[in-house]
C-alpha cells in the first residue's frame, strides 16, 4: 500500500461537511468559522529514527524542525500561522533536561513567527521519541493557494536551492512564510506546494490535483551545493538529488508566464533567489527537457510513507 | 518529572497572543477567530502498549477510541466537535487491511457526530503504532466551560459510573457530547472537565484551577459494576477504582447548589445518571466524608505521565 494512494482512498469515503472549504489532500485544509474569515489546518508527525536521528542532531533541533514543518505548510497557502497544539511520547526515563531542551528548540522558532503554543498532550511510552505539531493559521482576507490551480501555459518556479538537505537543511531552513504571504498578497499564484517530499514528487501532487502535465528545463533546475556535496557519497548525480531528495521546504508553484517575469524581476522576496524551471503542459507526465535538446519522461520519486 | 509540573512550566513560560482567549491547561484551547466566534481546538495522542494493546482490542477499537477522547474532550467544555486531523504512525509491515479497519473505527464515531476528518499525516517507522487526533469545535453563541470557575459553596456532579473503565468501557465509552452541550445550553455550569485521569486527579484540576477544595461524600460516589469486578482482581475497594482509575470519560462539573437541584429533576440527561458526589469548599484540599461519619484527607491520584 503507497501512502498516497491510502490518502486517495479515505478522501474518496469521507463524508463531508458544509463548512469545509478544503478537506484531504493539499498543504492544510481549510474552514470557514464565520462568513468572512477562514481558518487553516496542518499536522504532522516525526518520529526518532525515521524524520531524524537524535544520534545525529539534537533534541532542539527536532523542536524546531516541528515546528518549522507545519509553518511551512501554511506558507505553502499563502497564508499566516496564527496557534499550535503539540503531542509528544517521550520514551521512558526521559530527563527533564530533555524535555526542556526541546521546548527551547519550539520556542526559538515559534517565538520568531508569533506562534502561541495553546495545548498538547505529554505522554511517556516504550516508543521512540515521537512529536507531532497541528497548527492552525488565518486567511487576512487572502485566499488560501490550493495545489488544484495550476493551468496548461503556466511557468513553474521555486525558490531557494535544492537538494542535498539530509546534510543540514533539514533542521536548520528557514520557513518561506514571508514570501508564501508575499507570493499571495501581490500576484496571482495559480498552484503552490512547498518541497518536502521532493521536487518532482510535489510537483506531482500538484499535477495530479489540477489535471495537467509538466516540462522541466534541466539547465534552470538551482541545485545546490548540498547536493553536489552528497552526489560524491552516492555516486548519483547533483541534479537526480535536487530532483528527489526532498526536506527542501523551499517554494514550488504555478502562475501566469506574465506574472513570472513580474515576480522574477520584482526583488520582492529580496535575498531569496527564484527560478522559473518549466512549464505546465497538457497530460500528466513530468519530461525533462535536457539541455542537450532531448525531452523525456522522468519518474516522479521522492519520499513515500507505507511502501 | 511529573507531567503536571512540566506543563505548569511550559505555561508560564509561553509568550501569549491577544487572539488566544484560553491557552494551555484546560480540556481545549480557544481561539478567537473571528469578533464573534470561537474556535476550540485539542490534540491526543495514544500508543500501542501504553493507552491500548492490540493484543486485547482491535485496531477498529483504537480508532473509535481516539476519535472519542478527542469529542469528550469538546463535551467538557459544552461545545460542539467539527473537524479533526489525524496522525498515524504504523510500524514497518503494516498491512492495508490494518490501516483500513483503523478507518472504519474512525468512521464509525466521526460520522455519528458529523465530524469531518480533514488531514493528517501518515508515516511508517520502527516504532510502535501510535495515533494522534487533533480535533477542532466551535462555541455556537454558548461559553466554552472552563476548569477555572469552580466557587466555594457549589454541589459537584458527576454523570454515569465510575471505575473499572479497564474492562471495556475505555474503548466502547460513548463521549457525553449530548449531555455536555445540553448543560452548557440549559444551565449555568460554572466549571467541568471530562474523567480521563481518574475522579480525585481530575477534580483536583478543577481545584487548582479555581483555587478551592473539595469535600466528597463516600456513600454518594456511583461506583461502577466493572469497579466492583475488578476489585475482586485486585484486592483494592470498588470505591478506590471509582475514585483513581480514569478513563470513564464521565462529565465531574460544579454548578451552585440550586442549578445542581433543577439539573438532577430535570431530566434533560435522559438516561444518563447524574450524582451530586460532594462540595467545593475552601482551602486546597480534598476531603472525604465517611459514612462512617469521619472527614478525611485523600490525596488525589491518578494516571500521571512522566512519573
Amino acid at each position: 500500500m503507497g501512502e498516497f494512494s491510502f490518502i486517495e482512498w479515505i478522501r474518496k469515503r469521507q463524508k463531508r461537511r458544509r463548512d469545509v472549504v478544503l478537506g484531504i489532500g493539499d498543504d492544510c485544509a481549510v474552514i470557514n468559522v464565520s462568513s468572512d474569515r477562514l481558518c487553516l489546518i496542518t499536522t504532522d508527525m516525526l518520529v526518532d529514527g525515521t524524520h531524524f536521528d537524535l544520534k545525529k542532531c539534537t533534541v532542539q533541533d527536532v523542536g524546531r524542525k516541528a515546528i518549522a514543518c507545519s509553518i511551512s505548510d501554511i506558507a505553502a497557502m499563502g497564508c499566516q500561522p496564527t496557534v499550535a497544539v503539540i503531542s509528544i511520547c517521550f520514551p521512558d526515563h526521559t530527563t527533564e533536561a530533555f524535555a526542556r531542551k526541546l521546548y527551547k528548540g519550539i520556542w526559538d522558532i515559534a517565538d520568531t513567527y508569533h506562534i502561541e503554543i495553546v495545548g498538547g498532550d505529554i505522554i511517556s511510552g516504550r516508543s521512540p521519541f515521537c512529536i507531532n505539531v497541528t497548527m492552525l493559521g488565518r486567511d487576512d482576507g487572502l485566499k488560501p493557494i490550493r495545489r488544484s490551480g495550476a493551468r496548461v501555459g503556466d511557468a513553474i518556479l521555486v525558490t531557494g536551492m535544492l537538494g542535498g538537505a539530509i546534510l543540514g537543511k533539514h533542521l536548520s531552513f528557514e520557513p518561506r512564510l514571508k514570501e508564501g504571504v508575499a507570493l499571495n498578497k501581490n500576484f496571482s499564484i495559480h498552484a503552490m506546494i512547498d518541497i518536502s517530499d521532493g521536487l518532482t514528487a510535489d510537483l506531482n501532487h500538484i499535477l495530479e490535483e489540477s489535471g495537467v502535465g509538466a516540462v522541466l528545463y534541466e539547465d534552470q533546475i538551482p541545485v545546490s551545493p548540498a547536493a553536489v556535496e552528497l552526489s560524491v557519497e552516492t555516486g548519483h548525480t547533483p541534479l537526480y538529488h535536487a530532483l528527489s531528495d526532498g526536506e527542501d521546504y523551499e517554494l514550488l508553484m504555478t502562475v501566469s508566464p506574465a506574472q513570472a517575469k513580474k515576480i522574477v524581476s520584482s526583488g520582492l522576496l529580496g535575498d531569496v533567489k527564484v527560478s522559473c524551471i518549466g512549464e505546465i503542459v497538457r497530460g500528466r507526465s513530468v519530461r525533462m527537457k535536457f539541455s542537450a535538446g532531448a525531452i523525456r519522461r522522468i519518474k516522479p520519486h521522492g519520499y513515500e510513507h507505507l511502501q
